[in-house]
């Protein structure tokens, strides 16, 4: 037996009696005559004491351990002399009287501490050793908890769990497809799902009523940093649901993840803001709504007194700071370089310091006096003691570079508080937008998203006003989520690949099977699919989704520790019927 | 709103409230003036009757409606003057005074009742509307319900849920794998996992102590019936183990299904039979054990008597049929002619009738006198009234043989109770077996099971003779699940490799993550996979796992419904810098 006890159950309790713990050396450290082992497995450290009582057979084997041994040992527990409040086991020890080496360890590339000295490259490499650390452990009991969690409530909440297929069939609308080459069909090819959307409305049409899977998706795109050639979903689906059905239902769910994963009571309804609302107040469609600052539109106010770069914009708003008012020269600067940067891209920033003591100073004196600044801090709620910061352009550019400027101002003043959670639900989204490329509309969310009642008659018209009966839904900045109540009727998803360019036989083609299904009494349905890798950094309170993902691809979507991907053997491709276009023999 | 209350939800209690239900158009069945219509959800069926009383503007409606249309109602439930004890809601009936079309239905092709007019392909075509019906739907609901409680049933028992990655490196040991060429990185290509074997040994070694996932796996196999290249695995490692150990955990959580998923009481410990015993006594490593019958060997008891069908045989073993000493020349005839089948593949079936008299009758009469018979009778337990059945050749095709007439004869005489579960563990599997195409030893698990500590010694003279830390896991002679305590040192792994011919560069190249891994601590650990498809068949009394899979492929790999696989554009395999290898144009 390996095992009475795991390194992280003994107690006072436990005092007297004999236990048998094995574990991976954490540390070793020599005191006073004495040796301390820090043993430890996934469920704790426990302290292990070598004194002079300990047997010659233990203690001749000291020298030999090192850093990530395993070992087997036997022995009393003991009450602490000084006891460690911080740890769970801080109050006992074990005073091993046998001792086995279960098996060796070299020296580890980095330290497996919370702190190590191991760069990403080295730590991905060595992912297994990584993964050791308490830190990653932690990440992974978090999405664990979460997994567990989320399949329990919506079981209870008469979702059923349903696998759809991981070999499905290309469709060239939206990211790009990973496929899969067919043996037994040559020149054929399967395609990895970027989400079970279709699968899930076909459910719903299948009578299932209410769905969920945690399921991996795949998208080949060119990775950014927080990108995933394959990343978890948390995909959802009801019948018989209109759109504040969905969104009860999830929001019920996210306060009992809050509750349970995180412990944070949250009781308010989540607030619902719409797409042009969080455009017009924060500059995104995924506010951080932990701090206000809400953006000011100050555009009527500040044109025709002269000053050409208001009067030539479009647009111009403003946040307002508060307690900024003695921001240095410097620290204005800086704010000016940071909205110049490309990715925010504004031009320049202008600045009013509302005084302690009433007065203004501003960037702009020559043009405005006392009386419109007066104006322009009521707008932007600007007290004495403020800093009120403007910028000014086309509108969409504009919003979005306020939109960053009150991030930016946001961390400076530590609003963005880790230890809260501030969610969302993004409403009323565009049904289309304009892909100035393609000359043509895209579906905003997907081809499948229902418009607004009201707005169908707007769909041969002006399609570029019509809303969605699309959601997204955003914790502390971050898009956790989005979904819509689907088109259930024939003819409305014909109208809507019409309205998308999709030609009749194209539409036939990629989505026969769903137009089909239309045919045979198909239930008014919604949903809403999470990432579920990002939920979980959130409730981490970290924006690393790779930290939360137990074996990581990286940024050129390679797989560092296996070495993938990788050449396969001629023999592979000659019973795939494929060639590499360079022409080159692998394997 | 759509509904107040499902179709499977309205009792007694509700006589009198007001309700509204929505659902699909069952049936429509008139009767003295009056219209029945039975309501279906996912939940239910609610009888809707429309007698004289209904508003003309709902009975307007009723020559519309047809099979499969989605109606909404409001009215009144009133009880049944005939109950139905055999619906949960057989008491009541609802009385509708609103009534409103939500979606029209065309004709299904088959008809969406337990017992459809459909053929497998059209209802494979129309997969949406097969899973409409009540055994698809039956099925698919024990599934969620099987997943749902493993998955509790692990958590509770702290095993850590993680999740490991789908584009992984393909490997050529063993079958075939299905590979994703990568765009971002030309000529390579990533594989789709056959199972997460080494990740789950990683996570062991990062000290994540018990590891589980409900995991999609692949296999690019020529497909037989019971065949599909994506199935679910149910995928388990525990370090600090030994077999007794994996065994016991797995036999809990077994019996955990039985009882909540099918209600079946099963408190014994599993039988564990040794896999020389499995096939020495059923012919088979998975027997079934739901009946008795097994095979005896007679070979020492029959040979040297001058019938030189015997004599020249390796092996003579026979089955007793209880109660059948009164079978026809007809119904031995029979016998003759399934053991003669190619798939069984006997020469010849011999027969010992003990008569009810005391008196035997036989195809051998000729060479052997009644005491011979009769020491035969002790040897195969057969009593006065029974047929005993003979096969001789060469030892394992012919307990093979044997194994199948035993299946085929507990089959005729109706002792494969559906009702019943005879689980069973298979110990002491042989570490290697032999290739004669390859010439070499390949592993009968898979190349990191570990030896028998007693026989680590024969790796060099007489590996044809070590018995594995592997085990299956079998139910009503179906195998449900198999698995093994692993190695967990580089040393002992590379001898495994060498007496598989994998040479050292090999070896690395495939495994070095592995083999590396090895160096920094590995714990002993060992763990288990189980068929999840095949499972949940099994409980639900079925041998088909297509009919407890959502979206199947049927036995050319192909997914009817969404027509996939399919050729993919120019444009795409331009991206993927790859040539179809007959050089046709796709897309």
């Amino acid at each position: 037996m390996y095992r009475t006890h795991t390194c992280g159950a003994l107690r006072m309790e436990h005092v007297g009696n004999r236990v048998t713990l094995t574990g991976w050396v954490q540390r070793i450290r020599e005191l006073g005559g004495m040796t301390f082992i820090t043993l430890r497995d996934r469920y704790g450290i426990t302290q292990l004491v070598f004194d002079e009582h300990a047997p010659k057979a233990v203690t001749d084997l000291l020298p030999e351990l090192g850093r990530e041994f395993i070992i087997r040992v036997s022995g009393q527990v003991r009450e602490r002399s000084s006891k460690n409040p911080a740890m769970p086991t801080g109050d006992i020890e074990v005073s091993p009287d046998e001792m086995e080496v279960v098996n060796r360890s070299e020296l580890p590339p980095f330290l497996i501490e919370n702190e190590t000295d191991g760069g990403e490259e080295l730590r991905m490499r060595y992912r297994y050793l990584d993964l050791r650390r308490q830190v990653l452990r932690d990440n992974m009991m978090l999405r664990h908890r979460m997994a567990q969690e989320i399949r329990t409530y919506l079981d209870q909440h008469a979702f059923v769990e349903v696998e759809t297929p991981f070999l499905i069939k290309s469709t060239p609308e939206g990211a790009r497809d990973f496929v899969v080459p067919s043996r037994m069909n040559p020149g054929e090819f399967y395609a990895l799902p970027q989400s079970p959307q279709t699968f899930k409305q076909l459910l719903m049409i299948g009578g299932y009523d209410r769905y969920f899977q945690i399921v991996r998706c795949f998208r080949d795109e060119d990775l950014r940093a927080d990108r995933q050639p394959e990343f978890t979903q948390l995909d959802c689906e009801m019948a018989f649901v209109d759109q504040e059905d969905v969104l009860n239902t999830f929001e019920g769910l996210a306060k009992h993840l809050f509750q349970v994963v995180a412990h944070y009571d949250y009781q308010d309804r989540f607030p619902r803001i719409t797409y042009d609302d969080a455009i017009g107040l924060y500059g995104t469609d995924k506010p951080d709504l932990r701090f206000g600052m809400k953006i000011a539109d100050i555009t009527r106010e500040v044109q025709g007194q002269g000053f050409k770069v208001f009067d030539q914009a479009e647009y111009i708003g403003g946040i307002c700071a508060q307690g900024c008012a003695d921001y240095s020269r410097k620290q204005l600067d800086q704010l000016t370089e940071f909205v110049q940067r490309p990715q925010v891209g504004a031009k320049g920033l202008v600045y009013v310091k509302y005084n302690s003591d009433g007065s203004f100073k501003s960037s702009v004196d020559k043009f405005f006096d006392p009386d419109r600044f007066q104006q322009w801090a009521r707008l932007m709620n600007a007290q004495p003691g403020d800093l009120m910061l403007i910028l000014a352009g086309a509108r969409e550019q504009t919003l979005s570079a306020l939109g960053m400027l009150r991030l930016e101002m946001g961390s400076r003043l530590g609003l963005r508080d880790p230890e809260k959670f501030a969610p969302a639900w993004i409403v009323d989204f565009p049904l289309f937008e304009w892909d100035p490329d393609q000359q043509r509309y895209t579906a905003m969310h997907h081809p499948f998203t229902s418009p607004k009642d009201e707005d169908v008659g707007l769909i041969d018209k002006d399609p570029a006003n019509m809303r969605a009966n699309a959601y997204d839904f955003v914790i502390n900045g971050v898009e956790i989520g989005g979904g819509s109540v689907r088109i259930h009727t024939r003819e409305m998803q014909e109208k809507m690949f019409e309205a998308l360019g999709i030609s009749k036989s194209e539409a036939q083609e990629q989505f026969g099977f769903l137009l089909n299904a239309f045919r045979y009494g198909a239930p008014p349905h919604g949903g809403i699919a999470f990432g579920f890798d990002r939920w979980c950094a959130v409730m981490g309170g970290s924006d690393s989704i790779r930290d939360y993902i137990a074996f990581p691809k990286n940024n050129a979507g390679r797989d560092l520790m296996i070495n993938s991907p990788a050449p396969i053997s001629k023999e592979q491709l000659r019973e795939l019927q494929i060639k590499l276009a360079n022409g080159s023999d692998t394997g």
